[in-house]
């Protein structure tokens, strides 16, 4: 049995798309068993009239709520009984727990792996590590994306070899191809952090390091790993899905303004919904953490019940794949630079 | 008569574009003249058989290249009779051309602006500031988008009263709205950059500064400017060119799938034609660049004709409007912060 726990609180539509989530992974995954934390009334209100196996669902109470506008390190230590720090002790404090899901406070479950779920060894910071799909077919990994704002190229070498294990031993990708994210594809491009880590990454035994990359490649198919510090990771993550939502808008806007169109968008469909379902990241789950000593998903605030069991199903996983346990034997001991 | 430099070659489609783009605009604005950089004879045969006004076009020939993997600051000292130089040294030593546009090395013409062409008065760095266009309508600037790599909190106040002043008197927009680049939206957001750059800009009187403002924002019509450091920009505005080309080529592959599709298209293809013109780069000219004391537009390295006469067209109305007067009024002393 695969014990995975999830914050119920800190979304957008919580905590009913959390129930939604946790009922549909449970039906997914006969191995999986999970713990809810929340307000137990309010959660036992959620789940009255759901059908779910009950031997694998427990409740552990924790009636605060941290918000998205709070300081994080104030947070994770006077909100003790909020949803999140509760679902975090006990994956502390429980060995046979695998992992947590949160869709609450990012700045919160950053601040809570750091200083309380803890780092795998030699790891210097954890990273977030979302993927999107590309156009192609196939998934690309984005390292950090926001976990980290202040980075050194021996940071991005960590996310190089942990994205590189999560990509082969997650998502199936042979030799994933890591590209670093730069204002240009000539070695000598960008900042002194990203010409030093060019060198770096370069120099990098077991990785697949195909140079530098720009934006636009993102979705196009030429990587499998892309690593950048966490602002310009969090800028192309959220501009990329911006930008896809964006001209989903504006398609709909265009067909509803003339019936002419409403016909042709009536006969094609299935294709709208195609593409719709392609680009809607709901479908592809949350930022999985890299480096946290046990398996951390963060989903979007506004995950929908289907997004959260992807989640949690994310978590299940990086557990099965005892990812963990790999990036431990494969990163080498940090070396300060 | 408003005299501009073009430079033709150093592009993916030069000179052929470049000159498409000349004589376009040639036509379109009667109070513009242009002398052309580039080998004499290519650029002499290209113009063969097109018709435009002979006196408002002059060609200087130089017939060097610079290529887009070369050192800038070794191109730029090295390279003198290459097209990009010669339209620099003659941008630098006319009083009477206001001011140039090229397709060619964004490292070179960064450099070439720099050390060569000058910067306004208390104008630390000259920045790059492409526009996009916005969903609901109108365009929004990006400034930098990738002149400058290393910044400092006063550096993104003077990307704000000079991109302010651009979009207000260029682009008619009254009280542009400012938003910082960030990965959040709440004051504490970011590191050191951005928090520092939040209180300054807060404090700065004539800017309409409306807070941090999330990548997935850019295209959705809230903000009328976005400033951010020139690494973060360029992955901004890549991604979201790259993302809205992907999207278009997906959605053409999927409609040749099926024949019903393309019947369905077939209905709709002034739509799609009008999405597609909508979100193509071409349309929007290329990145000018502000604080430099005479005019710089940067055109995408793929620009094609219209796209360049659009370049040029940028630069004239840059010159009409008097921005680079009005950013000397407008920007405080530069103190070192």
């Amino acid at each position: 049995m695969i014990k995975i726990v999830l914050d119920c609180f800190g979304g957008d539509r919580s905590p009913s798309a959390n129930l939604d989530g946790a009922v549909l992974a449970l039906s997914r995954f006969q191995d999986l068993s999970l713990i809810l934390t929340g307000d137990e009334t309010a959660l036992k209100q959620g789940l009255s009239g759901k059908d779910y196996d009950r031997s694998r669902l427990e409740i552990v109470h924790a009636p605060e709520v941290i918000g998205v506008d709070e300081k994080p390190t104030d947070a994770i230590r006077l909100k003790k009984d909020s949803s999140m720090m509760q679902a975090v002790k006990l994956l502390r404090e429980n060995e046979d727990i695998a992992g947590m899901v949160t869709v609450g406070s990012t700045g919160a479950i950053v601040a809570a792996a750091m200083l309380r779920i803890g780092r795998l060894k030699n790891v210097i910071r954890p990273a977030f590590c979302p993927i999107m799909p590309k156009i192609p077919g196939g998934v690309v990994g984005v390292c950090d994306s926001g976990a980290n704002v202040d980075i050194t190229p021996a940071h991005l070498q960590q996310f190089a070899i942990m994205g590189s294990l999560y990509m082969e031993n997650v998502h199936g990708i042979e030799k994933p191809r890591v590209g670093l994210l730069n204002i240009g594809t000539e070695e000598e491009k960008g900042d002194q952090l990203r010409k030093e880590a060019y060198k770096l990454l370069s120099n990098t035994p077991n990785i697949n390091f195909t140079g530098n990359m720009e934006a636009r490649e993102l979705l196009a198919g030429g990587y499998d790993l892309v690593v950048c510090d966490g602002f310009s990771g969090n800028v192309l993550v959220k501009s990329t899905e911006g930008t896809a939502l964006q001209m989903l808008r504006m398609l709909k806007s265009r067909i509803y303004s003339k019936n002419i169109y409403k016909l042709g968008a009536a006969i094609m469909k299935p294709m709208f919904t195609e593409i719709k379902e392609f680009m809607n990241y709901q479908n592809y789950g949350g930022s999985v953490m890299l480096g946290t000593r046990k398996v951390v998903v963060k989903g979007h605030g506004s995950s929908e019940g289907t997004a959260i069991a992807k989640c949690i199903e994310q978590a299940r996983e990086m557990q099965v794949s005892s990812l963990g346990e790999k990036i431990e034997q494969e990163l080498p001991e940090y070396v300060k630079g």
